[in-house]
Order: structure tokens, then C-alpha cells, then sequence
């Protein structure tokens, strides 16, 4: 009986104790933890995650370096939508389809929000370059030589990599590197319709040595004898029209900047690698993180390479660390099970749209848009219809000389033909932003060819 | 007795209830955590301090986006350190003090892991811009104002901000926003001795609009008539030599850039703070984060605002929404305990170097240092002795016309006075690189002054 009743308070005191070691433990646990691992990350992680739990109804988000009420971070609302959490949509308010913000990615990265997260230490490459003297991450650029291995729409085995301020900063360093040293300044082209910044930052910088001199099919039709030094922007696809683009003009004394922002599986069937000696590309396009700045040339002539890094030392002596680390992050993400992640969702969402807005437009017959016909893709290895990043419609009403005044007349804010050089009779509507604001757009679009289809029922 | 009985078995009963309580609970506990607060950032966290852990032997650190051997980044060395994890010391390796990279305060940020860190999720501000449809973090505009307040540096009121790609990037774009629309090309000088980068930049962008003229000095001694469109660029403290300077030329057709890069408590005393028109201000001198690339002007005038904002937009569509948010998070960490933490960390290191080598230098007739006299600081309202960034060497021997040969000869690699348009007698040395940097090249000079005391002797 003594033994047993031993035994029992035994066993009770044990459990007790065993209780007492569970209530304890933790405290000193973690004090333990935190000596040896010294998580001086933690802090940054729970702000950072904090912040992703505020509420925005879909239509928003809170950043952490948004402006801060009440100690948090107030909801930045997408177009048209209001109030505290976004909630509220602006019944008056105008679909805006103007610029290539590429929000529709927005998605696929909070999807992906584990793996796409990086830590800056403060300590992080303090240094103007990096231990091999470059101001280029040896890391980032084998991870983009491997991008476009996956993508299947690069060449860039025996070619040189050099980074800038998104593919902006990249164009204008290629036309101070292309006309160094010429006997004449160089006239510097493009095809029409043709993105607007070749002509505004040719324009702007004012250098002795290029200058701009319009469309590129002008110098073409001259003789070819007269062609002295020009160097021709060619964008493949077109920006604005989706079209795959060659070169107008050839020969010895033609230099040509290719703006392959756009050549990803995302906005076009790639019809084979492209191997040029000038290729610029923007992470802006590829991931959507247009706001990190991000871009990168690849060269194949090395004097050219060469005077573009001395463009990039003394235009702002390199691209900034924190960016490459988080490129570097992103594109990791981007290759993983080979593209079909990223490539998937925005040729999808790509697709989606384009075929959406046909046939809401399909419907009219007072605007109509670019075709771009399906084609063999390289990456997928299948026949893929078209996925622009932007429509390029046609007001086709004689009255109509002014498309992107007529559309705004209907509440949708487009990019009008002249800009490009183009007609105004075009207007650019702009496929890449958030859902809310492409389906504000449908919306727009639908209720103004009902108009169309009343007037004609009258 | 039943009674008692049941008592003992029933607490034994719950206390083994409670331990299982204990070992089962933190399984469910933290899927419910996992679920609710959704720990994206977690991965991250633990790898940044797994990377932090590598260890380097204090002469050199690794690097989340270093390359990778055996499945983790590889130990980057400081200058003269080698071996896997950076122990060796090269005996023959020269000090390197060419460079303005601010390493001495990496320690500062190390012992401010915590609050210096920064999360960066993968959707943060993909925008191009901000939600007010500008480049530029209102957040960070207004913490900069404040760190300019409680430096006492600088006075803000009233004038616009805009960010660049370090001070570098907004050098060029003052130069092109003053000289717009100008009747004849502004004449660009500097007085000698000069950072060559106002130079370098004015000459390799080859505008229309402006040329480089030289010494600023050269201009006012000729009548003052003959002026028209200066832009004179005024470095202060100045670039070798540490002096707090003014511009040389004033009148109504010059305009003045005023580079104040080391207008900061770590290596000036700050007389007043400075209130002029154009005022350019860089990260890189301020938390040593020279590999981020950010930089800000403070402009007066609305005009010469909105032409910088025209030429940051053209050159690279605004600065990285990364490095703006990091930015952010480290002047928070400087604001604290109104700055002193950083300042005087700063101060204390410059000040205990320029003594140091002076004392080094003292013992020795074939050097001179620039002299530098103690001076009242706005920001500790103390006189402070001196604390320049650089030291300004001159070679005091006939024979030694080129200072920067002796030194080399004596493994220390400066950078010789004709690249700031001054004599090669003179050298600048570099004070702000890493403490490694600094104990080699007093080490290295305390070794030639032995032989020159040697000789003497002899």
C-alpha cells in the first residue's frame, strides 16, 4: 500500500513537474533561440506582413511605405475605387487604359509571396560595385542568361550584359554608344507608329552627336547612297500595335537598337531567339515591376558594350544594389518549374483580355482593331493566338478624325495615334493594368456601342 | 478514503490531460498561426539571417546575392584579405584609399540589424508611380525634410524635392535644367581644385547647350561683362580638400549647383544651414549606402523643378520604388534619438582617423596635410576639430612631382591631384573606406616615414 501510494504521488509530482517544464520552457527557449540566430529579420518580416493584412477589398493595397493615419498605412485604392478600403467604385469615373503600367502581375506575385520576399539588411552592398570591381550582380546576369535560355527568345551565349535604370535608361545609353566618334551626327529613326520616347529623349538630351530625324521608311525611300550613320530603333513586338518588327533600313553605315521589351511569351508567339547585336529588355515587362526600374542590354560588339558602361558610370555610376537583389529574387521565381508559372498566368490573362475586347468590339463596326494572326511559339511549341499588350483601334467613322477624343467622350482615357507618330484617327488602349481597370474598360466600351447599336435601331 | 482516492486519480488524470495538452498544441496552435497571419516573409527572414551568420573573420561579409559555392554565397573579402573565410592577410597587398566608398559605416548598420532591415514583398509598388502619380515616396520626402531639420544642415521650407540615381544622376540633370532655352551654350566651371565627375559628365553628354570651361577662377578674372550663362558647380565641403567653400562667380547670368554631398556632421562642422537654390544631397555620404544609387535635390525655383523633372523621367523613369523604401527605413533609424546615434558614430570615427593620421604624418617633413582649423558645428553647437572624408597630400620634395607615384611606390594607391585639375604634388587619400582600408594605409605610411627617418639618420 505504501509502495503503491509512493508510486502514485510519484507519478503525480512527475506529471506536475512535467507541466511546470512545458509553462517554462518556452521563455527560456526562445530567449536561447534568439542568442544564437540573433533574428534581427523578425521585426522587419512581421511589419512586412502586417501591412499585407490590411484590408482593401481587392481593390487596393497598403504598402509599407504608404502614408501612414493612425499608425498604419492607408489603403492605395486602384483607379476609380474609393473610400478606406477601396470599397467604393466612382460610377462617373473614367477607365483609365492610358499608360503600360503591367498591374495585371500584381496577381501572380501574391500568389507567390513566399518565395518572391527578400531581406535587405541594412549592411547590404554599401559599396559603390561589387567585389569584382562591376556594378553588375555576377548572380542577376547568369540568372537572366537563364531566363532566356527557358523563354527560348534571346541568343545571349558570347554576348556582353549590361544593366540600367529600365529599358529607358538602356535606349539612350545604346544612341550615346552607337554615335560615338562619328565624322557627322547620326540621324536617329524609327518606324511609324513608333513609341514616343525615342523621339522625346533624342530630342531632349540635345547632344552635338545624334539627332532625331523621324520615320524610319523616309530614309528608305531615298537612295541608299545618301544613308550616312543612322541608327534605327526597331520595337518587336511594336509598341504600339503588337506587329513583330524587322528593320527597315540595312548597311554599313546603319546602327539598330532592338527594344525587345515586349518579346516575351506573355504579349507574343515567339517565332525563334533573337540573336542581334543590340537586344534591350525590361524586367518592367517581364515580371510587371515596372516601379524597380529595372532593365538590361545585351550586347555583342565590345567597344559598343564599352561605351555604354561608361554612359551608365556617369549617368548615375550604376543600377542600385537593392534593386538587383530583388530582381535577382523575382527572376528566381520566374524560372521555376521552366517559366510555365509566370508564362502561364500572363499569357492567359493576356489572352483573355485580347479575346474579351474582341468581342465586345466585335459588336461595332465604328472601331476597329489591329489583327495579329495566331502563330507558332517557340516556348510553348504550340500555335498561339494573339495576346497583345495593347489594342491599337481605329476610329473607323469618317467624323471620327479624333478617335481618343471620341473615347473620351465615353469615359475612357486612351494614348492618342499622334503620339506614335501615327493618326489620330488611332488610339492606344492599354491591356497590361489591373483587372478593375480592363474591366472598367469593357464596361465603358460596352455602354457605348449599345449607344451605337440604339442610334442605329432608331 | 474512496473519496481521497478519487481526488489523487483525478488530478493525476488532469495534470497528464494538461501535458498532453502542452505536446499536442503547438502543432495545431501554429497551423493556426500559419493560416492567420499567413508568415510570407518568415522564409525570407531565415534566410537573410542564415546569410548574416556566415562567418568572414570580421574581414569581410557574405552576401545574399553572392555566388554560390557548396549551396551558400561565398565570404566577399575586404581589400588586402584572402582565404575562404577572408583570415589571410596579403603582406604585399597594396592599401587601397583611391575610392569615396563610405565603407566606415557598415559596423553602424551591423549594429543595427534590427531596425535597418527591410522586407521587400514581391508586389510591392509595381506601379511606375506612386499613388499621387509622382516618382517620388511622399513618406520618404517628408522624413528627408526632417533629417535635413535635425542636421541643421539645410533649409527645405519652400522648395521642392526630387530623387536621382545618387547625387551623380542630378548633377547632369541641374546642369541640363539650368541651361534650357538658353540664347548661347552656358559655360560649366568649377573652381580647382574639382571633382572630376562635373567635368567628365559635361563633356561625355556633349549637349548642344553646354560645354565644359574649366576653373572657375578663370572667369572672374577676366571683366564681368564677358559673362554670360555660367553654371558654376560648388562643392562644399569640397572634393579633395575638405574646405567649406562659396561660389566664385555670382551676377545675373550665373547659376549656381551646389554639391553639399559632405555637408553632413561626420565630416564638417556645419557653420549654418545652407539655404541656397539648387542644393544636392546623396545617400551615399549620409548612411554610406553608396551601392544604392539615391540621391536628392532641393530647388528652389519651380521652373528648374519641373526641368529635372523632365530629365529624370526621359533618362530613367524615376528611382526605384526599392531603394526608396529602403531608403526610408534607414533614415528612420538616423532620425532616432535626434540623430545622434549615427552622428556622432560617424563624427567620433572620421575625427579618431584624421588624428590619427596627422600624428602618423607629423614625424615626417616629405608630406603635408591641407589644414583644416576647429570650427563651430550647428548640429552638436560645439567646436569640433576636423573630420574630412579625404586627405589632401602634398609631396613637399622637389623631386617629388608626382605624389601619387612616391605613394604607389610605397603600396598606396591614391589618386593624383590632375584629375581634380589641380598639380600632381598633391594626392587625395580616402578616410571613408573600410577600417581595414584605413589601418593598412597608416601601416603603409608609417613604414615610408621609418625609411625617410631611416635616411636621415643615415
Amino acid at each position: 500500500m505504501t509502495i503503491r501510494r509512493f508510486c502514485c504521488s510519484f507519478c503525480f509530482l512527475a506529471s506536475v513537474a512535467l507541466n511546470l517544464f512545458f509553462v517554462i520552457s518556452p521563455y527560456y527557449l526562445s530567449d536561447w533561440k534568439k542568442q544564437k540566430l540573433s533574428n534581427w529579420a523578425e521585426e522587419a518580416a512581421a511589419e512586412a506582413e502586417a501591412v499585407a493584412l490590411i484590408s482593401c477589398s481587392g481593390h487596393g493595397r497598403a504598402y509599407l511605405d504608404g502614408v501612414v493615419v493612425d499608425g498604419k498605412p492607408v489603403c492605395e485604392c486602384n483607379t476609380c475605387y474609393e473610400g478606406p478600403d477601396c470599397s467604393l467604385l466612382n460610377p462617373d469615373c473614367a477607365a483609365d487604359v492610358n499608360s503600360g503600367d503591367p498591374l495585371f502581375l500584381e496577381p501572380f506575385w501574391m500568389q507567390h509571396a513566399a518565395s518572391s520576399a527578400v531581406v535587405v539588411a541594412g549592411w547590404h552592398r554599401m559599396s559603390y560595385t561589387f567585389s569584382d570591381h562591376s556594378y553588375i550582380s555576377q548572380e542577376l546576369e547568369n540568372h537572366i542568361r537563364r531566363v532566356h535560355a527557358v523563354a527560348r527568345n534571346a541568343i545571349t551565349k558570347g554576348k556582353h550584359l549590361i544593366f540600367g535604370g529600365g529599358s529607358t535608361q538602356l535606349l539612350a545609353a545604346a544612341v550615346y554608344a552607337l554615335s560615338i566618334n562619328l565624322s557627322s551626327p547620326a540621324e536617329v529613326v524609327a518606324a511609324v507608329p513608333a513609341y514616343p520616347v525615342y523621339k522625346e529623349q533624342t530630342e531632349f538630351f540635345k547632344a552635338k552627336q545624334f539627332e532625331f530625324h523621324g520615320d524610319a521608311s523616309s530614309l528608305r525611300n531615298g537612295t541608299s547612297n545618301t544613308i550616312e550613320n543612322v541608327i534605327e530603333f526597331v520595337a518587336s513586338p511594336n509598341n504600339p500595335d503588337g506587329n513583330l518588327k524587322k528593320a527597315v533600313l540595312e548597311g554599313p553605315s546603319v546602327k539598330t537598337i532592338h527594344d525587345y521589351a515586349y518579346y516575351w511569351p506573355h504579349y507574343t508567339a515567339i517565332p525563334a531567339p533573337a540573336d542581334e547585336d543590340l537586344m534591350i529588355f525590361t524586367m518592367s515587362k517581364l515580371t510587371g515591376h515596372a516601379g524597380s526600374r529595372f532593365g538590361w542590354a545585351i550586347v555583342k560588339d565590345k567597344n559598343v558594350y564599352e561605351n555604354m558602361l561608361q554612359y551608365k558610370s556617369l549617368a548615375d555610376s550604376g543600377t542600385s544594389k537593392d534593386t538587383q537583389l530583388r530582381a535577382l529574387k523575382l527572376i528566381k521565381v520566374v524560372l521555376e518549374n521552366g517559366g510555365r508559372g509566370i508564362y502561364n498566368f500572363a499569357y492567359k490573362t493576356m489572352r483573355g483580355r485580347w479575346t474579351k475586347l474582341n468581342h465586345v468590339l466585335s459588336l461595332s463596326k465604328r472601331f476597329k482593331l489591329q489583327e495579329i494572326p495566331p502563330s507558332f511559339c517557340n516556348y510553348s511549341r504550340t500555335v498561339r493566338g494573339a495576346s497583345p499588350a495593347y489594342a491599337w483601334l481605329k476610329c473607323e467613322r469618317e467624323e471620327d478624325s479624333n478617335c481618343s477624343a471620341v473615347l473620351q467622350a465615353a469615359k475612357i482615357i486612351g494614348r492618342e495615334g499622334s503620339l506614335f507618330a501615327s493618326d489620330d484617327r488611332y488610339v492606344r488602349l492599354s491591356l497590361l493594368r489591373s483587372q478593375d481597370d480592363f474591366d472598367l474598360l469593357l464596361r465603358r466600351l460596352n455602354d457605348l456601342i449599345s449607344k451605337e447599336k440604339g442610334a442605329q435601331t432608331m
